[in-house]
């Protein structure tokens, strides 16, 4: 069965690939077949992958990029966190090198491309250089983050987040999987340790730069007819935790102008979040995803909704703007329909604006390889965010087929993917010319 | 403390009673009493109500009034599906007979006015008349219906369901209690059998009349402060279950112009809904009371939202044009926000309304008892609307305190009760006289 679904998988990726983009040193053959290859560790019935952080899974595909690594002729290290670097000195040894990478785990049942495309292009990038001959002036490296989901022990981003210092180990510490097991004993049964983690931090002055290939995980691409983009900052989300609290009362016996319906009112307020962030910025956007009525009986008029606003902009002052203009609509709301309302802010990430010197840099790139430039913000979190808070950083989006992502439906084809590859291959030898 | 909770219980209704209330032999401490002595049966530990059909409980509440019935004079017998009779000779014997009762059965955890009100104020009225010395020209009976709230089987009104031949035993006999008892198995435990069921219908030619004290479960009469009201009709619900179907995605990665969020269209919907009752008939209304997202999670657009919108009104050609209008509402909002819906209409019942003849012989019995007429539609279904679909019906509610019933908070006051028990007596003292 993982046999079938290999072939299927590569069949499927070089199934209509125009062979015209394999240049420059880029293969199409040799990533699809690689992208494959990682596909097969964590297969699930539905096709999809099951590589969660610190599992054998994820550390299957670790030990798989390695052995790529070393085929390649990189210098090959693994730091406390579980973090894989592949080295390739530079010119002058001494210079702060430039990195690229992504994560090789996933949720649970996700798509191939998720962190696999960022990883796989940044390999590539070298094997393009070997045939073509190309030598960095600083150090170039290549790196797979572990655990970015998080899908194990709330959080994610732990690669990133323990070489910038970001990790409370203490804090981690604390954490419970939903078998019972502890971190400790998580990473413990996947070689590391606490001190490990705690000697992962890096020298952030020797990087130079940090640029992340991945997947949309959203449509604005597919719209704009456009193979890669170029994030121009990772929104941070800010959460509200609303609760609207009004009367019960019998649905058949309460007439209409004597009701505090608790979803009446919530719902003209989910009408406006839907509004609200087209008035303050164009990056911005605000979500009810999660919304819980009570009592929730067909014949009772709403006592309480309870329900949360995802929140997200690149711009701090934007972001923090939006999240007040909700919170007062809300409560405005609340007082119109004689429903109290509460709210509280359950989460509160600064976005990670890009800069734009690196925007230029990542645009000049996709203008060279002949792609109309395409600028769009990240709404997910990324590796790239936490190293964004300390070095110069940079993230090309590679276009998702309907935007699906964290689903086996999840797909980029083959072209894109390459198209990516010689984007980030000309940003590279930019930033590592200097 | 079941002693204790029922000498509260008569406390609390004699606390303030105005006992100049006690005439024309009616007796606010006897019926008192008897509403204490009914509510120690099935108490609960929050001191509710614990009575459900066909229960050791509700045989044991019906034993009791049965030696009431019994102690007042009154010919008592059991039908096959378990209503008790209580029967007062008329002075022509051969006359159809006016009743009057309710039931005394409850939800888990329930009020104790809830049905009792009804079977006591109809028993309160043998009581004066001993003292009074009337004497009706047609028979009276009070009635005690099985199963009223349906709690352990759907559907509920079984015993004047069967009295009226609308009860289907082949349909009955399917049913089976969450504890995997049968029905059959349910009734023989209390005594009764599918045969005595079928037995159970009455010749209706032989009823002239049913009127039937309640509370009102609801607090149209505690704004209009009035003590009593009397019904205008018995509202049919219609209920519709309607599916709105969107697209997920990433609530962070998905620009406000390229949703299809199906809570955003769900919401502006259940706002509608709220507001088309007023524009068709002052007595309709509408409850979106269940509403369910999908997937639910805080950072994913609602892929879709499913609900429930309970409908009413006690005029079937308002009640239908109101269901039509919202379903077509659905359609018209799903259109806009590229969200496509589907409906369907999972309960349909007929409105029963209360013949102008009967609601005018209830208002002179209100008036005649100093009493300020208030008319208002019952939302709730009821024995008196199974009745009302094949004799001439009334229904007088009784002030609920905040309108909550189906709980241990469910209250009335012990002057209210007295009042629908005068005005009940006036009007049971009209309709026998014929």
């Amino acid at each position: 069965m993982l046999k079938r679904a290999d072939n299927v998988f590569q069949s499927k990726l070089l199934e209509g690939y125009d062979r015209t983009m394999n240049h420059s040193g880029v293969s199409g053959e040799r990533f699809s077949a690689r992208l494959a290859e990682l596909s097969k560790i964590g297969l699930t019935e539905q096709n999809g992958s099951y590589r969660i952080g610190f599992s054998k899974e994820e550390r299957k595909a670790k030990e798989l990029v390695k052995s790529w690594m070393i085929n390649a002729g990189l210098v090959v290290t693994e730091d406390g966190a579980g973090n894989i670097f592949g080295k390739l000195e530079g010119k002058n040894k001494e210079l702060a090198s430039v990195i690229s990478g992504s994560h090789v785990d996933s949720v649970p049942n996700g798509g191939h491309f998720d962190g696999p495309l960022g990883v796989l292009a940044a390999l590539e990038v070298v094997e393009a250089w070997k045939v073509t001959g190309f030598k960095p002036e600083r150090p170039y490296e290549i790196v797979v983050f572990s655990d970015e989901e998080g899908s194990r022990f709330n959080g994610g981003l732990r690669g990133s987040r323990a070489i910038c210092g970001e990790l409370d180990m203490d804090e981690e510490i604390q954490k419970v999987d939903q078998q019972g097991n502890s971190f400790e004993k998580v990473i413990e049964g996947d070689g590391l340790t606490l001190q490990g983690f705690k000697e992962s931090k890096r020298n952030l002055g020797m990087i130079k730069a940090f640029v992340e290939v991945h997947i949309e995980q959203g449509s604005t691409l597919e719209r704009e007819n456009a193979p890669v983009g170029v994030v121009t900052g990772i929104a941070g989300p800010s959460w509200l935790k609303i609760s609207f609290h009004g009367k019960a009362g019998h649905a058949g016996n309460t007439p209409m102008g004597a009701r505090n319906d608790a979803l009446v009112a919530a719902s003209e307020f989910v009408g406006h979040v839907s509004q609200i962030p087209q008035s303050i910025s164009k990056t911005s956007v605000a979500t009810v995803g999660k919304l819980q009525v009570y009592p929730n009986g067909i014949n009772v008029i709403p006592a309480k909704v309870e329900l949360y606003v995802d929140i997200r902009d690149i711009n701090q002052v934007t972001l923090n703007q939006l999240t007040k203009e909700i919170a007062k609509k809300a409560l405005e709301i609340g007082g119109l329909h004689g429903v109290s309302v509460e709210y509280e802010q359950t989460l509160n990430v600064a976005p990670v604006p890009i800069k734009e010197e690196m925007q230029h840099r990542l645009i000049e790139a996709v203008k060279a390889n002949g792609i109309k430039p395409v600028l769009l913000p990240s709404g997910a979190g990324h590796d790239a965010m936490v190293l964004g808070r300390h070095v110069l950083s940079g993230m090309i989006f590679v276009r998702s087929l309907n935007g699906i992502s964290h689903n086996p439906k999840e797909w980029t084809s083959l072209g894109d993917c390459v198209q990516a590859v010689h984007v980030l291959k000309t940003s590279i030898e930019s930033l590592t010319a200097e």
